[in-house]
């Protein structure tokens, strides 16, 4: 953990900037892929199983004796976290579902909104070591939620060519019916254009590897959309004098477990409870399973002072982290200074775990500074907003003047008439 | 305009594709000029001025002095009706601003979302013969409602070097300072990387040309983000035998104006109606300044005639128009069968003039089937939403068991540890 003492405002760019990846090879490997699956369809996703994940599949579809099974070993203690976790989290995202009022902004003329959910989406759920089932209630609500018809998921085989069973009972919870045995690039290609098996969606969501994070990027000129861009996952802490260096190491390490490239930082106004924080964390590193990966991605972690909370708080809002962490007894005091940040865990007993699973928020969140301008997903994420109008004569009596000056101005003479001709109608 | 009768529904899709057009040619001359801009700065602007804008410019900068002039030359008569339309707009956009509630997910465990203003954003407005101000209006009022901080502009200029008094009175009215002399991919690039006089930002918005767009569409892999993807501009209008074929023609045409390249869909359950329609449409087109641009556009048109206005609202849910017309007594029964459109105009005197300009909805929306996924402008669409949570140690004794079973069922240990340490020290 580098540690960096008061520095001065004009370095602070230097420490908010994230590690740029030369990614021009994946552009490459990614084409070639949507090449190759638009060409071939399923049968290209067969032979990447083959290559990436090891398996022969027969059918990428998962069957119902699959969910079937999977019901029956998830243990029901797991099942009821789940469940509770499930019902914060509706509670949370049912709670964002608003609509604006009907607006008469002149007489006889009425505005409103409608939200519609994206009729196709699909949800993306990176496979490895560990089932990432708490990603699927993160998009799954919301997309329930949202109203969206037909709503499919790609996670990769493991080489046994099953879907960890967990991935497979959560998604069923939620009403998710078409999941597939597909990863990688080649998942958002197939979501992207269809295959045989697997329909073609309008939205792409979820995490991944560098590959699909490319893929998704670079499928939104086929005219598709995205959740949002994505970097490594990261976490800002800032501590002071009333924090637990315990709680804090705890927190900067749940961060530093997820990859080595995971970003982690370290704010206080309190030189001693940064040391402090600092020797806990070694303390607690050395009881970790995945200690080595979360030793890399501490090597390239920052531990910085500055004078005030305030300032910590500036060089957040620069920063904008994904997770925001004020382990302070300030925090409801400093919360509304906060502009830039994904998600924000305010006091000793928010720690970021509590979002990234259970307590209702969502988790996926903007990374690598995209907070300054995207959101974190909502309900919202899975609709768009349709706008309506309805002109009565006499509120086209009252406005008609107005649209036809506006429209001559721009010398758009069609937009005039299209009120003139109404206008006369009306005489 | 090409007339097809009862299309059966696998043929739908033919009429629902937009045309491609190869944009391989594009794509390397606007990365060439971000290539300049981020090399030469205000110089590299100078020069395409010169060569593109046909204009030998000494400050990018508008001053002051051109302001004043500016406000000094619109008439009275205009004036009144860009702040009849602002209020409209205002009051439409103002509704908007919605905070969803706080919410106690679980006892002692508290969520809530704040909107928080993009603090730096860039609005385009296109040169041309016209002054698109109504674009002014449409961006710059949801910014400022939305708070951002700041507010710029790019226009380009035109061969006098100045830019339009409407734009700058329009501009000045809203309270946007920063109005900067720079059109096309040019001004892309230097909103987006900064040059020595234009600050940057992080999320452009606006039309433009070819050039524009792509530079809009790639600008994203920097980390910018935009407000939609664009195409061509379109409407779709619903008549049947209630409509009034001069009305409806002169919405067809005041979208055929626009460009050469607009598309212009007329969908009606009666043959006689479209026949009248198209009749009208041909008379009205005679009298068209912009009579060259509209009979391109009328060229390339549609007219689809249905059994039923259900399926001509099928079809239209999937053509995903930008402008939706319902030209019917029964627009206000159909309008729920809506899900896939920008803006919705219902009746027979809601015409899309009144949208484009004054009735208070906005005119920056999806096009090219892009309303399937994407939303237009709203005061959100200048916002990010931000998370917050705080537990108090009772929301976290209920809540964090679940949590430690989740975070190990994901072999993720040290999320596990960051509830563990807190419960034992509760204990």
């Amino acid at each position: 953990m580098k540690i960096i003492q008061q520095p001065s405002k004009k370095d602070w760019k230097n420490f908010t900037e994230r590690p740029q990846l030369d990614q021009s090879a994946l552009e490459k490997v990614v084409q070639s892929i949507f090449d190759v699956v638009q060409e071939k369809g399923d049968q290209a996703l067969l032979d990447y199983a083959k290559q990436f994940d090891q398996t022969s599949l027969n059918n990428l579809v998962v069957s119902e004796q699959e969910i079937t099974f999977a019901t029956k070993v998830v243990t029901a203690e797991l099942k009821e976290a789940i469940a509770i976790a499930k019902s914060n989290i509706e509670l949370f995202h049912k709670a964002q579902m608003m609509t604006s009022p009907k607006i008469e902004t002149t007489k006889g003329i009425y505005c409103w909104q409608k939200n519609s959910g994206i009729e196709k989406v699909g949800l993306y759920i990176p496979g490895g070591s560990a089932p990432l089932f708490s990603t699927i209630l993160m998009l799954g609500i919301p997309a329930q939620l949202a109203g969206c018809q037909e709503i499919i998921l790609c996670t990769p085989p493991n080489p046994s060519g099953t879907v960890n069973p967990v991935i497979l009972y959560t998604a069923d919870l939620l009403g998710i019916k078409k999941i597939f045995k597909v990863g990688g690039a080649q998942a958002i290609a197939a979501m992207a254009f269809g295959t045989q098996s697997i329909p073609n969606v309008y939205k792409i969501f979820g995490p991944g590897n560098q590959y699909v994070t490319k893929a998704k990027e670079m499928i939104q000129q086929s005219g598709i959309a995205i959740d949002m861009p994505a970097g490594p996952s990261e976490v800002l802490v800032i501590a002071d004098e009333s924090s637990n260096p315990s709680f804090v190491a705890a927190d900067l390490l749940s961060q530093a477990e997820h990859g080595a490239d995971s970003q982690v930082i370290l704010l206080s106004n309190n030189a001693i409870t940064l040391q402090n924080t600092i020797s806990a964390l070694k303390k607690q590193l050395e009881q970790l399973p995945r200690k080595a990966i979360a030793i890399k991605a501490i090597q390239n972690s920052l531990a910085i002072t500055f004078n005030t909370l305030e300032e910590c708080i500036a060089f957040s809002n620069q920063y904008a982290p994904e997770h925001l962490i004020i382990a302070s007894d300030e925090a409801d005091q400093l919360a509304p200074s906060i502009i830039n940040a994904g998600s924000v865990f305010l006091g000793h007993y928010s720690c970021e775990s509590a979002g990234d699973y259970a307590s209702g928020t969502n988790h996926t969140l903007p990374t690598n500074g995209y907070a300054r301008s995207y959101s974190g997903v909502t309900v919202s994420s899975f609709q768009k907003t349709i706008t309506f109008q309805k002109l009565t004569a006499l509120g086209l009596q009252n406005l008609g003047p107005s649209i036809e000056k506006m429209a001559l101005a721009e010398e758009l003479f069609a937009h005039k008439n299209a009120v003139s001709i109404r206008l006369k109608s009306l005489l």
